[in-house]
């Protein structure tokens, strides 16, 4: 049983052990990580070969006495991942203070502790009888706070700051580059990659770092958020409820994430790769300050 | 409002006229869609550019008078991802007759009509009660159907239809060719592509094909699937419950998505491009019929 407690500052104990004072707060260990296994494949000439792939483990969250929902994830910081999910889910408020984050190995089960009782359960057992799951309650729910969210008008971003983030984030040992198939989300601040995340989904990279900003008293005002995935609905809705006003990513986005981003007034980089990207809403933020045909 | 009712062949009057005598049964339609909108963006100089973008859009789907979830879908075929969503979730049984699915436009709702009752309902009543969110009941339910799912000792897959299966879907015109940022998913017989599905998730796309083998009464004993997602535990378990031997991904596997391809006798064959790919579970089916360093 591992507890991991909040310290006076706000900043756990595990997560303060884990501050790199070359850059990153958090970055992943893709090293002897217990998060990559070999497993013994055949290539396309039948040839016998040894194939790295990233591991996958149920996580069972409850908030205090309630189990919330099993999630499937790479299985690295439970506790970041189950309060992130949590706060993201509209199920802890920004004002809710985390007494405690349990995880139990053996049971893969996480178990995240408040000093008020939510109103989450009474909330729950009322809903699900007309909507046929929680889904369509916690939808709803998001869609409140997302309209109410104000992002900062005074953030900015420089093109040399993303393409800085990009070469570094690029160039970071991760899981990705061990063995692929999963999805980062990095914190940034001006050209400074602060907290890497991956997991087999990409709403767990992001629910990472929501339970990191929740935990360290973070705040989104002057941060940037990078991914490796699409930019769709659902990814925009959270980083608006994280309150980060600028999203870059590596992919695309959905026609609805840019409707919404523009909505809400957040500023969308799509298809940032190498000296390339598309801005898709926000543009306003952006400045342009390399001269044109820049290398 | 449409209505969608399977014929006595087993096919919808909708998928028969869809049906492509070049190859397909059904293919992507990017062309004039309304799948993709055009943005107005600035590149990484503030030049103004169009970017295509793929639509997303919400998809409530009801099983008789139950209201099941809320999909986000890029919007075509809403009928069979509405059925296939069901059946992957076992809420349809492969014995239970689909006798109409309606969808309304306007308000963005489809209703799965089926001959007899399902006992989706009363389950549905009894286990929220416990467990926080029908999640954990139907991923139990999931399971149950997974272990007793028995493939096919006989199916095999040629290395020389991999190829030719890579060659047609990468030229297939397709959502991802024209705005990318989406999955697709392509259900193939031998060396030829039959239905060739897309979404905004990989899910959805899949969801799509089992939509359409239930509507159609399609058996997945001699099929294989390929998809350009990750082979996660979730896409291996759907593809098992469908009762497809073989799947194919452009991308990667996770340990465990591998261990359940195993425990189920599936054959897994990850990172297919080009000429190139791994086995990783199931190389019992795989017929190695191209001479070593053959192009």
């Amino acid at each position: 049983m591992i507890v991991v407690k909040p310290t006076e500052q706000g900043v756990t104990a595990e997560l303060a052990s884990a501050i790199d004072p070359s850059g990153y707060l958090i970055k992943p260990q893709p090293e002897g990580s217990r998060l990559v296994e070999t497993v013994k494949g055949l290539d396309w000439e039948g040839n016998a070969v040894d194939v790295p792939i990233v591991v996958e483990r149920p996580l069972t969250v409850f908030l205090n006495g309630q189990e919330i929902v099993t999630l499937m994830t790479v299985g690295d910081h439970p506790e970041l991942l189950a309060v992130g999910y949590l706060v993201n889910q509209n199920m802890l408020r920004p004002d809710d203070t985390v007494t405690a984050v349990d995880m139990d190995e053996e049971t893969e089960t996480v178990v995240v502790r408040t000093a008020r009782t939510t109103d989450y359960e009474a909330k729950l057992r009322k809903k699900t009888l007309t909507s046929g799951c929680a889904q369509g309650t916690i939808f709803g729910d998001i869609m409140e706070t997302f309209d109410a969210a104000v992002l900062p008008d005074a953030a900015t971003v420089r093109v040399s700051w993303i393409r800085a983030l990009l070469k570094a984030i690029n160039t970071t040992p991760s899981l990705y580059m061990a063995a692929g198939a999963i999805h980062g989300c990095v914190l940034c601040h001006r050209d400074r990659p602060l907290v890497y995340m991956e997991d087999v989904g990409r709403h767990n990279a992001l629910d990472k770092i929501a339970g990191f900003m929740h935990l360290a008293g973070v705040s989104g005002a002057d941060k940037i958020m990078y991914t490796t995935g699409r930019m769709t609905s659902e990814m925009v809705i959270k980083t608006v409820q994280m309150g980060i006003p600028i999203l870059l990513s590596r992919s695309g986005s959905t026609a609805w994430g840019v409707e919404l981003a523009k909505k809400a007034g957040l500023t969308l980089v799509s298809r940032a790769k190498g000296k390339r990207f598309v801005v898709l809403a926000g543009a306003g933020r952006v400045e342009f300050d390399l001269p044109a045909g820049a290398d």
